[in-house]
């Protein structure tokens, strides 16, 4: 059994390569620092800034893809083109790891375009600069076996070494709980962020709770917003009813509707404070 | 100066008139009763019942009114029924306080069927049975002057005895401010909750705090949905902005839209979890 003990001295670390030095490849660097010696790939041209903020090497692609593990921090719709520029340069029996909002799609593509003799594991972290930033110990990660065998040894890593809370799943259970999970956070924040209210003083709790909601997500690129929304399959469904439902609300609650507000939330009559 | 000092015996306590049996009025109770002899009044049948599980008195509206402090614990659609009810009953000098979710006509149909010789405070506290269930010390109330200058004495005790933030405003600057904090979150927590979700294991921190808040209003009264989001003069162009950004993002996201996706979201292409 492969095991991840305390951080050792830098010389010994396993080499990784990380591929993408944008917001969540850079909020993954102090966390992977201590366990890895890390080579940091970007076409960026402030990568050398960055690779020196954190203490880690700049590299190119082929450096980095060389390393015995290899992390893609990209959006999807970068994920094939990543995938293909790194293929001609990873080593028979490297450990390539994803960490993409959705897995049908960016670990099929994966295996289209990675070579055989390496292996592949699927990672969601559940999380991300802002839910993360005062630590990641507790929150949760999502595992799915891409190929090969090692994704017992990535979650391993990510229980003992950074302390996540663990999921394995397969790429279509995960995409269909995101959906929801991202698809109607998301869809909720940015619907109340447009609104562009000004900030009250006199708040409930579960106005403070749903503000937090909204602050935790309104940093989210407009990219993983797309992810999130448009190219998960099954958050179409999800966005149309909540449309939908939206619509039904506004129908009921229009001056000259007689039906009740809602079904089911018939309440005591007395009783009045939020 | 009045004070509030630590609870004293039963007989030395002075009287309060507790008009409303229902969630709010029964939630009340253990936080009021160390201070008060309370005499318990609502026309539901199982009036003994709550006054007994509570160790106060059941009382008529009459036994009720003309306590020396009297406290309506009832929805806004029937504060001016209950105000006319208490008034032939109601002693000079008496402070009556509401605790209405809205302030500005509550008030005045409290200022017009109330006899002269009486003293009003509008209250809302800005939580419930469910935020409020693991105490309410740190929590935050709005207090309105109505009639007469006590409003400092009941800040005082909402502050010192209870340990309420208090918050004094205008009854127009609170029910505007509430058409945001409460119309809001009631339209969000309504809308999610009508898509009958289930629950899934994989969740993002901000999914679960979202959750919180629709828990948080899930099980508030329909009376309270319709005060909030109907009887509060200042929610309408809210809702209406909230339903017409909805229909502006459902644009947005249709496949043939050629728009991007929500304006000034223009983020980072590379860091891709949330």
């Amino acid at each position: 059994m492969t095991t991840f003990p305390a951080p050792v001295d830098e010389p010994s670390r396993p080499g990784l390569g990380l591929v993408g030095a944008g917001a969540f490849g850079g909020f993954c660097l102090p966390h992977l620092r201590p366990f890895f010696r890390i080579h940091l790939a970007d076409p960026r041209p402030d990568l050398g800034e960055i690779a020196a903020r954190h203490g880690v090497r700049a590299a190119s692609l082929a450096e980095a893809a060389a390393q015995p593990f290899v992390l893609l921090a990209v959006p999807v719709a970068q994920i094939a083109a990543t995938g293909a520029a790194i293929a001609p340069h990873l080593r028979p029996g490297t450990l390539v790891v994803d960490t993409c909002s959705l897995k049908l799609e960016p670990l099929r593509l994966l295996r289209a375009v990675l070579p055989a003799s390496v292996e592949l594991v699927g990672t969601h972290p559940l999380f991300g600069p802002n839910s993360g930033r005062h630590g990641i110990a507790g929150l949760r990660v999502t595992v799915c076996p891409g190929r090969g065998g090692r994704h017992r040894l990535v979650e391993r890593f990510l229980e003992r070494a950074l302390g996540l809370t663990v999921i394995r799943s397969t790429a279509e259970a995960h995409d269909r709980e995101m959906a929801q999970v991202q698809g109607l956070t998301h869809l909720v924040a940015r619907l109340v962020d447009s609104l562009d209210l000004p900030r009250p003083s006199q708040t409930t709790p579960s106005f403070e709770q749903l503000m937090r909601a909204v602050e935790a997500v309104r940093d989210d690129s407009e990219a993983l917003f797309r992810t999130i929304t448009q190219e998960n399959p099954f958050v179409a469904p999800l966005t149309e009813r909540f449309f939908a439902t939206a619509r039904e609300m506004q129908a009921r609650m229009s001056p000259g509707s007689s039906a009740g507000c809602l079904p089911g939330t018939a309440g005591e009559a007395v009783g009045d404070a939020a």
